[in-house]
């Protein structure tokens, strides 16, 4: 069995890396951290988790926690990781690192998106982008992951066949709908149910951090230089995330040209749904349809009025989102079957 | 007081219509008709009008109603209301058609849009677009008013401002958010509790109907010729629609030349209000705060990095979006003051 | 006009208050307070009041509101409207206390269910209990009125014709359900939006506080000594209660003495609704079609098998559960219509 | 590898019994019939099991099933199973039906609270009541099944210790909440989703089918004749039941005692949960942490003061409350693991 520790284990993130890490069959949670509930059970924290597991936080150090295992989660807030990722390193221990930290390859977006200047920029290069539809060979065998953001891979993997197969002439527009868990779990006046309940709320217009790694990707697969207009909504629900996108095209798409480049990128990939049917309530990806599942969900419309190509991307923020790939991205980096500790459907009805 | 007849006031909007008319201080219903519920009280049928009026359905054919009213509410479904519309005209009687039969200006526009080949077309030109917002001087004393879209109300309102400045150059996005009420009163398995629940559900990715008159009506005010592509989604609540729409620039907008576009247009509209607020948690239209009200609420924000205004309109779908702005609408065409019947604010929180 | 004042006008029972008061035809706000926000927008805090009001909030302590005012709403929390009271008391001022603190007539109530010795006991006789339905001889003029608690004012409406008819023989029976507004409007563990939504918490399964009140008013009306067993959950919604009470009987309960019973008390009530229907969808109180109104939904049914009567009462907590019944008893007070500010139907669908 | 049929497989119930077997270890789905569906993919229905199955419905006879399979079970509605079942009997394959017409053991009882005279009395004594928490030993190797309600099974488990202790001393009142997945998947007006969000919906006041066997199981456990008012409300959610059962005692109730009847009764129970908490948001039951899950979570309180133990039971109804339920007794009669196929924590936050 192989040995992993999670840093940071009491949020949303690191409750799910522990849900989906208890059902693998091979790998064993040899220290879950949490400096403020060290010593509580984790079903405390993770209700979900009562009559599953026994086990407790521990007050392990991140060097601790590397000496005890073979592998370790970061989930910690975006500009920790970065302080303690140098550390870990050094110890040789595999790292899954769940915060932006190590996800885009140019320490100058750091500045820009985020606003710090990153302390370890060496190191940015020896991170693969933990999407396994887009990297999966990297990942077999990597020794450090960087895990994509939640709304950047609901976009990404919905464009990325189109900007792929040059399909992405001019900029993209990016309109997401999210639910509250995306925020985490501490409280405040904006998750306040009586002030959360029943919006449709515009919480980042312009600007959001995701656009660097979104951009990022696209220009990777495409081999030119996309630009991302983005703008996140939170809207009535925990779970999911449903990206849509606008691209614009020059002339009238055409949808067997569309439709090839989603079936020959994504015929083989284990966890990509097409959702595309002409009758029935799903005839394009929502996030109800994949809650619970590590599925991520694609589809698109031709627009034949103003030259555009609506593209869908559905999955579930804390699975796919963040733990699911995290896990899925693990298995290739140990050469487990991908599927492993994933294979289970979403819920339906929920 | 003015007599007001209701034809078809079973549905939602119908129901609106008649809740906001009898608070009304300068109408009286004299009429409201339902072919499937004739004599029974509204009330069965409108719940929350139990305990304020004891009105029953009435089986009056629309000429009946006509003979017996100063101005009848047409609140029929799209394609019924043109053929009773010449009827009705024949009569004298003013007319609020609350479907979209007479909201469009050419003809053809119902073929491409609809479907249709409209029957009454010599009559197009004799309705205004009862949107107070854009014509306020056509509506005093209009005998023929046709009130626009839920959706198309609140992008029409949140863009014609910077349509009349010239800023909209390009092609505009309206990516819709609407809540399920839009959909009617009807159920089917669409709108079936355990399958609406949750959904971030696209339902009209392309081609929306009401495309039609916002393009329309951004024509009117800018004098030029705009091309919307929208895509509608539905929600997880019951009332509300957001519409964001994403507004391509040549150039970097400048917030100080949109700002004066918006205060030089709405300034004192009595239900427009600019929602623009650096902190606190409704920093941008949203929906939540606009429910029971007869508000558009609109915003915007740049975007510095991809040439873009990101513009917002908030409403109630069947207040502003439909029946609220029916009655602002009625009080232009008879010279009541324009805030009757429709003074009351949003509930919150609800 | 007479003068109002608000004490406390920034949560949401303040915020509701002052909602109905600015529509109120025969009063005007002369101060609404709070010290946090002194000096601010009502409607930054009031998002549904921007476009209604550029009332600000004042920084007047309480005795310089009631210099100022008429009458004064004390929206304060719970111990600390006992501290005020008797100082407000001397300046002559009439009094709407929103609170807990003197809606019981026994002061060892208070030691008993509230856990502090009440400061002021001499005052708990002055006040009337603000329950038009119970007391409204009592209201008329009455200088002094204690608005009741929400779910008490569901539970009380509902029940006390069964208790004034003598028909509640031995102990009740109260299962609440309430949205989250009734928490009031800050942020906790317990309201963040992940944690609160889609819950059917239990908060409160035994000796909830309004247990006192309804005991002393089902006394009150039935002249015996009832006792109640109360238990309180948090349901997916904002606004809203719906109580209902098991009433245990010694022999088969008789429909239409129990009709009488509530026509007998009700029947003139301008808002108490009777929610007793064979068909449709609201064939039992429900706060869903309550909602935005002062109503209070009544309804029964019997249980042939176990010798039961279950009662349902519905209202919108912070309506008829808050700033209306408080509404509506200053209308006595003071001698108004008692429905004037009050007369606006629920919103339908919400 | 077991041969299981499932007869009438496109409802929600069909949908999570398809679900759970397709990951369960020792089983094989040979036929999943649907008449309405014949020949389509069993995703089209279940859009969760899209990616996970290819399986199509099946338009087998119920014989046909038989032929094919070791198990079958019946998931189609109360009524027609009785009609089914008796050739199912000859051909000598194994039942699990998830309808009511085999949880009595008394045929009168199908008259009192069903309204039909059974048709086939002589095998009601030949099945097991799914319950393994009561019946664990008649289960294994039990031919034929009759898997419990969803509502009975919440409030079984929650009373059944107490019943057992003989602390059921009198009448015992069902304050029953429910999401909409417990009504299917067949849309009405009720289930309209403009008229069923937000509500707190009486459905069944009195009278509610389930009492019945709640009835038959606590009288099985006490050895004595208890009787239960049940009254069920519609809630906001989906998934989920909670059942609030108030115990009213002759004497003050001990906390001692009821702990000593849950743990003796229930500590090495794989599916139950004690949900007791001191602190934290989750201190008693609340669907919101089984969803998901097989788990029913009990725990009570004691009622100083009036007498009375208020019991909680809380569940995901289609799994514990069905599927679930059904899968963990079919695991009892083939001797597999109880636990396969169901060892799957709930998600949350969901």
């Amino acid at each position: 069995m192989v040995k992993v520790g999670i840093v940071g284990a009491s949020g949303y993130v690191g409750g799910e890396v522990l849900r989906l890490l208890l059902s693998h069959g091979q790998v064993e949670v040899v220290s879950a951290t949490s400096r403020q509930y060290a010593g509580e059970y984790v079903f405390k924290t993770h209700p979900n988790l009562k009559g599953v597991t026994n086990l407790q936080f521990s007050a392990d150090d991140p060097l601790k926690v590397a000496s005890k295992a073979d592998v370790v989660f970061l989930t910690v807030p975006h500009g920790l990781s970065c302080k303690i990722t140098p550390k870990l390193v050094e110890t040789g221990v595999r790292i899954l690192d769940m915060s932006a930290d190590f996800r885009l390859k140019d320490p100058h977006a750091y500045e820009k998106w985020y606003g710090f200047t990153h302390p370890a920029p060496d190191l940015l290069g020896k991170f693969v982008y933990g999407l396994p539809e887009l990297h999966r060979s990297e990942l077999k065998g990597a020794k450090y992951v960087a895990v994509p953001g939640c709304m950047s891979t609901a976009a990404i993997v919905s464009l990325a066949p189109l900007a792929k197969a040059g399909l992405v002439e001019k900029d993209v527009i990016v309109d997401a709908k999210i639910g509250s868990s995306g925020a985490g779990g501490k409280p405040s006046l904006s998750t306040h149910f009586s002030e959360r309940f029943g919006v449709v709320r515009v919480y980042k217009p312009v600007a959001h951090r995701h656009t660097a790694e979104i951009e990022q990707e696209l220009n990777y697969v495409s081999g030119k230089s996309v630009q991302v207009g983005m703008t996140a909504h939170a809207v009535n629900m925990v779970r999911g995330i449903l990206t849509t996108s606008h691209v614009m095209t020059s002339s009238k798409p055409e949808v067997a040209m569309i439709w090839k480049a989603y079936r020959g990128m994504y015929k083989d990939e284990p966890f990509v749904r097409f959702i595309m049917d002409k009758k029935g309530l799903y005839k394009y990806p929502d996030p109800k349809i994949a809650i619970g599942s590590n599925f991520a969900d694609v589809g698109f419309e031709v627009d034949p009025y103003v030259n555009r190509i609506v593209v869908f991307g559905a999955i579930d923020n804390l699975i796919k989102g963040a733990a699911g790939n995290g896990v899925q991205s693990m298995n290739l980096m140990f050469g487990f079957d991908e599927k492993e500790g994933l294979n289970f459907p979403a819920l339906h009805p929920v």
